[in-house]
């Protein structure tokens, strides 16, 4: 058992040490990144998922970059440095928090004028993302625990845990906080078809945390509620609109209305830059829908015929109501959550 | 596209044509068994699967057994048929159905007194077991229909079909109807975790009917509900207590709980062989848990570590008030489902 906080992306005196996330949780293998290709690949190819793992992994990329450049003259060294974040970027187009982390490395040297500071600047600035990510998480986490009593029991869906972060994680920010403290935090994970996050990265990071985690199917979860005395459901988001309503990993809507029929407390933890305040409601959030063939294999095997017509939406929205608090790196809101969404951002 | 009701077992002159459950829905394979050893071999490594289908293959077991003896002495005949009983009765023993149909082939020689005419009585009961259950679940299928509109759209979860009885199957017995009569009805199937009924045999059984189904993941069904217009969710059931509280495969206790939250009319399709007045409520139903591995592998594939604790309930309990109607061949049960069950057995 592995009683400290992974960490999935790393700076290591002078390349990047990654947590390889396909090969979980079968292996666990921590790869070295020596080039900004190998950052780009890493990226390309899902070896590191969760927004704020990617844009810490292109932060250090870019540094990775700084480090080795032999250039000499600083306006040569700044436009080679944007050409290799412009190549950054097409690792994965869709990636909101890789072009957030880009963009601050880039913009914090703007008032530099030597390439030696720049090099130092740009490091430090991929250091500062990771410890702001880190400093988010943990104080999601601090919050969350005071919610919870020793030997309480949560549910939680998908991964939002420590390896898709700096540390920590959201949802499962408060298991490690409660270690720390000596607090028994038990969990229960479901598995998250079609993709299996909870199976293969929740339930293996806990386990690895030391917390007495047990996995279920996804259909499961009202049994389970009813008969294993669950004192709370916790998960991540991955857009929050202003009055509440929570876009995350499909299954978190039926969760919910599980958790709200059976009266367990359902609780969302995801930083401020979760919330989506130009989006006025659930409504107004477009449900992607992913290939067909997730959900007709697994693990490359068949689990129905290769004609069969599916419906693969990757995401659901939780109303509002059936959330009991959002707890953010700033507390945790209940109640009027349209009002008290918008005072955190005053 | 089959546009005609599967069979899953019947009889072929002097043997028996089974269709091999475990291959599907990658191959259609019909297999012609011979001896009553190849139908306990059937029965054993579960090709046959169902309650009812495991009865009627049973009973053709004997009659194949029947047909095929020398004996020419009635009482050395019949000692040896309860012998061969016996032996089919040990290819699963918590099989209830399958003792059931082996007891109704023995009483019905009680009054024989020749080899000859106990071999056609036998043949007959073995016909009249098969033609009874087809009956009730085409009863049910009748009832059923009624309660639907042309072009409403079902979910139904795991496999309540014809492939699991004699014919037409109870939860999707209205889609056979409804085919028959020119009337569309389109289905959403969830997958049915850990072992997939839903992807592998009801996704297929539907498919090949003919009928509009679409495959979902079991967290989809809230999302779906929701989004896909939904008019109806129908399932089938392993045992009803007397109150009505009903005992079916894991996660239709969620399924029902969605249902209800979004006012979507949730229907059980049971014959009343399914019926336990011994049984007060559901609070008095045992929950069969299953092995691990079902969890933690799919396909025979690791979706987690080896050594993950796993929580694999079989079955779950529907609350009688969850419940819109229970159809049975009898007629639609709603309301005072205790009152009104025990009515159908005076």
């Amino acid at each position: 058992m592995l009683n400290s906080p992974i960490r999935s992306v790393e700076w290591n005196v002078d390349s990047i040490k990654l947590l390889d996330q396909r090969l979980l949780p079968s292996k666990t293998v921590f790869l070295t990144l020596t080039t900004i290709k190998d950052v780009w690949e890493a990226i390309f190819v899902l070896k590191v998922r969760g927004a704020p793992a990617i844009g810490i992994t292109a932060a250090y990329g870019l540094a990775l970059w700084a480090q080795q450049s032999e250039i000499q003259d600083y306006r040569e060294f700044r436009l080679e440095l944007e050409k290799q974040a412009a190549y950054l970027e097409s690792s994965r187009p869709t990636a909101v928090n890789l072009f957030w982390a880009i963009k601050r490395i880039l913009s914090s040297i703007e008032s530099v004028e030597a390439v030696t500071t720049a090099k130092e600047v740009i490091l430090n600035e991929a250091h500062l993302i990771t410890k702001e990510d880190e400093d988010v998480c943990r104080s999601i986490g601090e919050y969350a625990v005071g919610l919870f009593n020793d030997e309480d029991t949560l549910l939680t869906h998908c991964n939002a845990g420590g390896i898709a972060t700096a540390r920590y994680g959201t949802a499962l920010a408060p298991f490690y906080i409660a270690k720390e403290r000596g607090i028994n935090l038990k969990a229960y994970a479901s598995e998250t078809r079609p993709v299996l996050q909870g199976a293969r990265l929740t339930a293996w990071e806990l386990e690895q945390l030391g917390v007495d985690v047990t996995l279920i199917t996804d259909n499961m979860v009202a049994h389970t509620i009813k008969s294993k005395g669950i004192n709370a459901v916790i998960v991540g988001a991955d857009r929050i609109a202003a009055n509440g309503d929570t876009a995350n990993k499909i299954g978190t809507y039926g969760l919910a209305l599980i958790a709200h029929a059976l009266e367990v407390p359902f609780y969302v933890a995801a930083p401020l830059s979760t919330i989506d305040l130009a989006t006025a409601t659930g409504e107004d959030i477009e449900i992607e829908e992913r290939h067909a063939d997730e959900v007709r294999t697994l693990n490359g095997q068949a689990v129905t015929t290769a004609t069969m017509k599916v419906f693969n939406p990757a995401f659901d929205v939780t109303p509002s109501e059936l959330i009991t608090g959002i707890i953010t790196e700033k507390g945790i809101i209940t109640g009027d959550f349209k009002q008290k969404l918008a005072n955190l951002f005053i």
